[in-house]
């Protein structure tokens, strides 16, 4: 079909009247993005294996009896109000990139393989990468089983009702064997292709990054008849830490959002009896994300650490070879948490592709890539796809 | 039934796991208060009208026969997570009140009735007193009709669900010719009494007071990606607000309350689009309550008032009357609105009765009024009520 007709037919599922997309796991839209995936994959020849996670995973030749082969693929499910691409533009090029290969003749050496992750963004139940971490054993099975969502389903009772049986959860060797290298192409979140002027580019590393809770207790109290100084308002100590955490990002050249609250009662009229608030902190190095939380446990704000990922390096010598492979594409590090980095985590050889981002907004409905760079990808992808799944690779 | 076993009928309903209650106009949960409501009338063999705002009267004789009664009342509904007191304190004090007088043996000079006033709180439409300022007119009855809730349902589709016909909503003339004074009795959401050691106060105003939105827009964009120069982060905005919010009101003498936040899209690794809260504030006097949003103004934050109420005085010389009745009980003014501020707004000689709250903590599942106060409550309602409606009123 090609790009643009698998694009257009991706692109209206889970698209709010807003324009942003609400892709969340395990519900009615990831279901029909799924199904989009198996009849892509099928359009294509491809059966669709499942994994233990309920990631899907379509295959060119089998990785069973000819070895194992080179898999692209992204996600497809959003952050909430995100955009169409970030995930959904490597699973669509994945596609694309493998039709162009078997439409130009290409014999490859080895099984050519599609994924699609679920969860990565952990909109839905707060883990990121959550299908990939199941896969690769790094997220506790009993523990994701037990996560709940906004409305107190969990984890294990949203997989149930889509289908995917969560007592088979857990690290699935069987899958993680059948991969030799792992490319994930993904839209620039950030303008250093725009000012590389170029198309594509190859990831480096992922920076280390980590999610923290700060719970602020109060006491609810009527609005119109408590004194001020009889108040323990907590509204206040998350104007402290928003405050805070800013200034302690801008001291040890770190990035730090508070991007989730959640008020109890949440009432014009009540002072709430609690206010919980999440921080997320990146920086191109662990000590400076290390010191911006430290920062805020010093004034009293006891953020609690709900998850951590270290710096996530992808194969070094790869990288370097799919840059001169495409041209000198510009090698980048991104401060974005992937699937491709959990995937690194657990020792596959792993490359990233990124297309260019005009205005370098992502998890936004103006995120954006531009079709000829879109384009690009695709071609940029069959490349990589066509050495790495050769018969000369690894090049002399 | 006497206080005791309608109070105890009346505690489970809309009664949270938290222990906090969640009784919302137009619901399931307001459905079984308004069935409570028509079957305690019923057992002291009363009928229930209803008015065109939805509003619940019971009568102990006929007003439109007998000439305007006075009625006692207070509402059923709660804020988010809010305490038993609020509200169904003033509606059980009625009943048992009316039982007492009648079986004393006591022959009215005029009706005797009791009210129930509909989505006091405004909870989950956003105004609150709408059943009374529905009933007196103040509150336009288009605007009500199309209010939405936290899920977009207006209040019109709401009502008629409940049985209630939004089209007859409006002033209620008829109904307002029936009342000759009201009387309601509520929870102290203070301290006041605490401090003069007196079971039961009388009102004499209600405080100005005020709603206002404060809309903070910012650029979703990626936690992880986004250098914090690039940023349009309305979270450090929402900050701002709270911290200007609490020095303006201690600068003016006044309360102000940061309560409600909404976060959009509320992602943790998603800087926020937009950021809305609300701001509520109250003064004894009303130049305090428009410097604060003043000084909010001037900084920037660019307040859009939803509400105002200006001082409410109740009938002086009735509660001048009421408090001698009552043995030199203490005159209060309160910050909390009520319905019955709205009715003495339309004219109505109204009074409150408060009952002493050992902590003053109201809106919260910690509210609390001891059994004797309670009591002393209702043999308070009793004696007002048997002055107002004997006959011997007004007092020599």
């Amino acid at each position: 079909m090609g790009f643009d007709a698998l694009w257009a037919e991706l692109e209206p599922v889970g698209r709010a009247s807003s324009g942003g997309y609400r892709r969340y796991a395990w519900t009615p839209e990831d279901r029909t993005l799924r199904e989009w995936f198996t009849s892509s994959a099928a359009g294509l020849g491809l059966d669709v294996t499942t994994d233990r996670a309920g990631n899907l995973w379509a295959w060119w030749g089998s990785p069973d009896t000819d070895g194992p082969g080179v898999v692209m693929g992204s996600h497809l499910d959003s952050v909430p109000d995100g955009g169409a691409f970030d995930g959904p533009l490597g699973v669509v090029s994945a596609f694309a990139a493998l039709e162009s290969l078997r439409d130009s003749g290409f014999s490859p050496a080895k099984p050519i393989g599609v994924a699609c992750f679920g969860d990565e963004e952990g909109a839905r139940f707060g883990i990121a990468c959550a299908g990939s971490r199941l896969l690769t054993g790094v997220l506790d099975a009993d523990r994701a089983r037990g996560l709940r969502d906004g409305d107190g389903v969990t984890m294990a009772e949203a997989m149930s009702a889509a289908g995917v049986d969560p007592a088979r959860v857990g690290r699935d060797d069987e899958t993680l064997r059948r991969v030799a290298h792992f490319v994930e192409l993904h839209v620039e979140q950030g303008r250093g292709l725009v000012h590389s002027a170029a198309a594509v580019g190859v990831g480096s590393s992922i920076w280390p990054h980590g999610r923290w809770r700060v719970d602020l207790a109060g006491r609810a109290d009527h609005a119109g008849t408590t004194a001020l100084v009889d108040r323990d308002d907590p509204m206040l100590e998350l104007a402290r830490l928003v405050t805070s955490a800013r200034t302690a990002a801008e001291r040890r050249s770190a990035l730090a959002t508070v991007g989730k609250v959640l008020v109890s009662p949440n009432g014009v009229n009540a002072i709430p009896s609690r206010v919980t608030a999440w921080l997320d902190a990146r920086a191109s190095e662990e000590t400076a994300v290390r010191a911006v939380v430290a920062d805020l446990a010093a004034a009293g704000l006891e953020p609690v650490e709900e998850s951590w990922t270290p710096r996530t390096p992808f194969d070094r010598s790869l990288a370097v070879q799919l840059s001169a492979l495409l041209q000198g594409a510009p090698v980048l590090e991104t401060g974005a948490g992937h699937d491709a980095g959990v995937l690194a985590q657990a020792g596959i050889p792993t490359a990233m592709l990124f297309v260019r981002n005009p205005t370098g907004v992502s998890h936004s409905p103006e995120e954006h890539a531009e079709p000829a760079d879109c384009h690009a990808g695709v071609e940029a992808l069959a490349s990589v796809v066509r050495a790495l799944a050769g018969h000369t690779w690894p090049a002399p």
